[in-house]
């Protein structure tokens, strides 16, 4: 079970300067001395880490949402945001799980976690949430509109693991259990309502 | 057979502001109205289109490279760059294979194109190259030291369908080919070098 950050295959150096802050991405900048003794600038952007929050229910059925967001069309997902500035992981896990679907959980467990984009240093964070339970309303803000569509084990192996859908780095676990058994066994126990 | 860039799911739009312009990411921002009427500061990147290569030799193996660039660590990967101001994909494709491999295609065919992160306005077109022949030495700069890596056609979906290979985007073909027999034959026609 990944715990720490993935180690980027090319860290932004302690020298890097940042030569812009945006509202979501910063933008860093260094002289990088290369093979041949000449120097060039390199470029990386940070942005905040992200997490992805995937409840169980008490019957097996896995919580997806249906999600609009202005200037964007409609895409069924998982409930995912940006952490604050210095949020745990499993705390922004908590807080989006409540934000978004207004279920707090028993148990979160870190799936596996990953960084997409060679030149951005983000990290994604795949939160299991078991032993949830309605603890109130969503708490959207103006820019999300949400709607829960809770699917079935096998449902979800077949959107997960469709070229369309939006978590693409958690895709090839969802193709694998499509063809292997044994994968989709060991999936299968992963999102098991009755093992915490 | 995919020709035209893919349509982003939310673009950057017209009345966005560049506000930052990188080395190779600039970045936009614009005010967007929310669903309740109130505007917030949204944020888009953008950057190159990238290219990457996949030769095939007479015999049916097909060229990898292993790089190493400065900072980084080794990797195997494929023929790749980006694409220089109003480029043509193609004409792209044909340089980046004639600069890091030093070989020229008789025919060149878009297989896949993707953007892969919402938040960037970037896509990567995936060309097969075949009848190719070598006509001279790879013209590397300073930031670059590659070896090409040729494999054969079952080695390749090994090392593509691998969590660590570098083209995430294209690891669901070989992810598929690994255990679906009709997968894996389309696959091996796409690979042929005596079908142009």
């Amino acid at each position: 079970m990944p715990t720490e950050r993935p180690r980027p295959a090319q860290p932004i150096p302690p020298h890097a300067k940042k030569v812009f802050a945006g509202v979501i991405f910063d933008v860093y900048q260094w002289e990088q001395e290369m093979f041949d003794g000449t120097t060039k600038t390199f470029e990386k952007l940070k942005r905040p880490d992200t997490v992805v929050v995937i409840p169980i229910l008490s019957d097996g059925k896995i919580i997806l949402i249906e999600e609009e967001q202005p200037g964007k069309s409609m895409r069924t997902g998982m409930v995912s945001g940006r952490l604050e500035h210095a949020e745990d992981p499993q705390d922004g896990a908590r807080r989006e799980l409540r934000e978004e679907s207004g279920y707090e959980a028993r148990s979160l467990t870190l799936w596996t976690a990953c960084s997409p984009v060679s030149k951005i240093e983000w990290t994604i964070y795949f939160f299991i949430a078991k032993g949830i339970t309605c603890v109130g309303n969503p708490e959207l803000d103006g820019g999300e509109k949400i709607t829960l569509k809770p699917v079935t084990f096998e449902e979800l192996i077949e959107i997960a693991s469709h070229p369309d859908f939006i978590e693409k780095d958690i895709r090839h676990f969802f193709t694998e259990a499509t063809y292997d058994p044994k994968k989709r066994e060991e999936l299968r126990r992963l999102f098991d309502p009755t093992t915490l």
